[in-house]
């Protein structure tokens, strides 16, 4: 696999950050549900540039799909949607000089120096228009059978915003659907304020996102290396500037001793539940009908105006690199739906292995 | 994808805890690779319990290889391991009280009562001998490639290792080679006497591992969902107890900014370095030539002597459990070699990915 | 895989008869390999409907690449081919009778009556519009390493081609390259006017195609469920129409005895070859360095004039049916590029997985 | 994929003809099937040699289940099987020869010498005893189902079997269970005097397989890449010395107009149904609820004993081979439950991707 995953329900991403337009493909989604193109936009919008703490770069993101889709439905046939990109640069990007921390060297490496080099080429952001698209899709459906999800700002710049509850997560995944800063508390103004001073610095900031799932049935996942915690860590681990994953209490739990880390089980109304969720849903790697929890580190954007230590790629010697261009001083804000589309899109796929291709018709 | 992970070079596990054996099949590695049942035999030694702080369960571990090797050396064909189940109590055991945060009750819930629930059957650690007897193969293919892999335990219950240095984690890695307590200082009493300690509470302990790669070519990875970092998470979240996986400075990432989380480049002797190294040797998904660093954090044992409150899955009601059975007061020493072992056949699957089958011959 | 084939170089399709456009997407090819729109055009009108044999459906396939393409030459990342439908006259088609031996009552039945019905919707031919284009750069990159691929009508309506030969087929691959009527003997008339017959009796024909492949290095393909063979039919069998596959020989090895089938080996210049080619150039799902070949049969166009028996989905009741619309006579000509070119891309991904993604770079 | 086949239920093989055993792995399958050792041995030995048709080796399969079944039943977790290699004489093969339309050379160039040469090593026909013991648990979750598989010798060295009929293949898969030589009419003797006067010259023959399947739901099977035909026709052309499938009518198809090949529709006690059934149950790729009806060519077995021209694979020079060892003169008869197992498997695959993993619980 390279620029797909899933089994069952399969994302193809394709494009680049100045080609003419970004193609994801959703393959494998059951016939029957429904597609609402306004919905669509409003995930779309979330992940858009909006004001001085993103990117000054402003795509419209207005996309089409061009298959998969009938009289307002899936049809079952592969989804095709086309971003267009419209509002490109590239005179900004000068080749050669390799922008620290980005794919700029390795892609050089490993393509040998015919890849599409201008603002990252395909290891741009801008893929991940096609993630939240073909993720919206995903996110109605699974919202259908009454499982949620959302993704908070949990941490940006030194602030934190509180975690999600043990008793209400569901409650406040529905408080952040709609949210464009998205916290759970009320951070927004101290984070975007250190994110200005970053960007007055000419710098950048990084953050954790938290993302939580309700509704999600026990006994999904496959054992070892189709674990839920191992194929989501795959995907989001995929999303450029994510460096790491954690579920439940995550590197927290070396701290703690068994008897403070393992979730007691008890019975509500006939269901089997855990008093605790240390282990953010998951046993085993497969879903404990707990809501899934889980976090993940958003690097600071590499792309600063400060001058940097670069190399000549063409010529393999060392340059100082001022990099000009439109960038976000901080991604914690737009990667925050990404990753949640993202998450949809997987669980989608572990749904349908598991129950069959029409499970979510 | 399920008890398989690969793409070019491809491992499948079998076998439950009590069953009468582990199988590995490791399939598309390169012909010619030497094997050496010594070497394997040494790897497997490391994951073996041995002392007061591991299990009581004492396996000897005595594997043959049934096919795909010919006069020493690798064939080409899939290389088949059994490894025996010897040391079985399964009258420990006992089924219906579901032991908290393990898989009883998620695996019951998935195969309907069906499942082999002695000792957690096929989601039991002893699988992971598969993985260690496997990637014993992959780590001596790759050490005639000059790629050479170390883990050592970087926290145990509150004590801490120090980290792998940036100068010299080649010279770190070897030292780590045939150490059956891996860490670089000098914490392994202190760590040994916590994980006892918890021992005489019926408690447990959890840990972090750490693991660094050197001499992994540049170039290697493919964009989006083939990254190395996607592909080594997936592969090292399915060893049970492993809830997070961050690479390079991970978490911390949150806290910097870009100016001190970028790693400016250096040319040294015509080659392209970095100068730090805080995205652990991938940019974009794709190895950069810098040592690859990750971590790994173990849950503490979910396995504890202290009665815990439990479900009983025949009638779903509340009840007590006090576990009997053999455990591990911690893992991290057991695990160490098995994030090793697993990491080789993955950078195997990558390499020949991207350099063709004979790669590694 | 639904949708998609390959392990290290992977097409995907998307798209329907009636739709906006054809989607393919082409992930994994080497990067640097020149790509010639003009080549790609003649591809496609080779497929392309033109004369009173074809339907008077005409497409201009006015095709365009959006992505992984870059200063004329593939870059490495997945290349996404557009192609748009102008010539659609859906009014000719009215939901609710199945045609027989169309897809139209299996996608019901799977799709529940969500299905894209308008001309078949996914399933139509019209998608191999996309295998042609994507197979087309497949084809020039083939064409650097000295690989060349070609396919004749063998046999329609009971009048027959001459076959490859043993000595020459490199030279009749060469002939073949860019007849619109791919025949290697003076039968096209003779072939044409046998569908125009049918034409007149509102009725169709099927064929054989007969498919080679010079150049091709030994040693290439994977054992048991990886056979250059196996991973051929699949891909061959999944263009609509197409009933049946067979290598070398083919059914008629069934009347052969051993001495006769068997392929004496000699050595010619230091190379290794068979006296006799009636495995068709692969022993044990492994190439062997001799011409590849295989016939496909493809059967008669299911869109008849004539009034048929058929079923109305919705009331689950007989029906007579009398399908309007346009359609091919005969496609046997059409499909020549369709086989020829996803052998192309089935090939590319064989020898990209046996040499590394740099192979055909 | 190389020796694994499936994608919800996957098979795995390994082992080599002299090796100590052959290994299969089947992964997915759905928990609770009851596992029947007795008829498990019974398919075996209905591919074992047994009279004067086949060869002399006499191998007991005396198979041994190591992990996936607890209490008589699947547990969900994969399922190992062991067979033995008893009946082994290394002594009979020699080194150097290739022996033609065998996979020497092509493994020999794979390989580059390393591939264990005895007997075929893995690429023996030995390693479909797996295929059957896996097959064999397959064919039973099957028919409890109510699907069941029988193949038959449909032609052989030239003799003819009739062929399944339009009206009680059912009765005719029935019937074909626990037959030996697997024939619809009374044509046992006389194929086997073919095979033994092919004996008697030192010579071998092949033969035509025929397969249905009778109760597979309709609405199986994937567009495109995932097409029944396609992936059973890679699955059964992976079984070495089958060189050619084909579905319903198959390659005569070739030679009738649309109205004759067209299966009309019917309805019949509220079922849709077709009066004939050329396309063999399939259309578009996916089963229409027909009996799935397929062919498959078996080439005369490359063993004999007649001398021929070879080449030295180490001095690449010609020399002639006189082939000792014990064969086949024909394998059709022990290849029939072979290709039913490996069918089965397939459809067990196809049914859990479209219905999800318990759905032959």
């Amino acid at each position: 696999m390279k620029n797909s995953i899933g089994t069952s329900v399969i994302l193809t991403l394709a494009g680049e950050s100045h080609g003419p337009m970004i193609c994801a493909v959703l393959d494998g989604l059951a016939p029957g549900i429904p597609v609402d193109e306004t919905y669509i936009a409003s995930r779309l919008s979330l992940r858009r540039s909006q004001g001085p703490t993103d990117t000054a770069r402003r795509e419209q993101d207005a996309f089409s799909i061009v298959s998969g889709v009938f009289n307002g439905h899936t049809t079952g046939a592969p989804i095709t949607i086309l971003i267009p990109n419209e509002d490109v640069r590239s005179a900004d990007y000068e080749r050669g000089l390799a922008r620290p921390s980005h794919a700029d060297y390795t892609a050089h490496v490993k393509y040998g120096g015919f890849e599409d080099w201008r603002g990252g080429g395909h290891f741009s952001g801008r893929i991940t228009a096609g993630i939240v698209a073909a993720g919206a899709i995903a996110l109605s459906a699974l919202g259908r059978k009454g499982i949620t999800i959302g993704t908070h700002i949990l941490e940006c710049a030194g602030v934190r915003d509180e975690g999600f509850s043990e008793t209400d997560s569901a409650g406040q995944i529905e408080k952040l659907q709609d949210m464009s800063f998205p916290v759970l508390s009320d951070v927004r103004e101290a984070m975007e304020a250190r994110i200005l001073e970053a960007k007055a610095a000419q710098d950048s900031v990084g953050g954790i996102l938290e993302t939580a799932v309700c509704g999600l049935p026990a006994g999904v996942g496959e054992p070892w290396f189709g674990s839920v915690e191992g194929v989501l860590a795959n995907a989001i681990m995929s999303i450029g500037g994510i460096k790491g994953v954690e579920f439940g209490s995550g590197f927290a739990l070396a701290g703690m001793c068994g008897s403070e880390a393992n979730d007691a089980f008890c019975v509500k109304e006939g269901k089997v539940l855990t008093r605790t969720n240390h282990n953010g849903g998951v046993n085993g790697g497969i879903s404990n009908g707990m809501p899934l929890i889980f976090r993940a580190v958003v690097k600071p954007t590499p792309s600063i105006g400060k001058p940097q230590p670069s190399v000549d790629l063409d010529s393999c010697t060392e340059a100082e690199l001022q990099i000009r261009g439109r960038h976000d001083p901080a991604i914690v804000r737009r990667a925050s739906i990404v990753v949640s589309s993202l998450t949809a899109i997987v669980l989608c796929d572990l749904l349908a292995q598991r129950f069959g291709t029409d499970y979510l018709k």
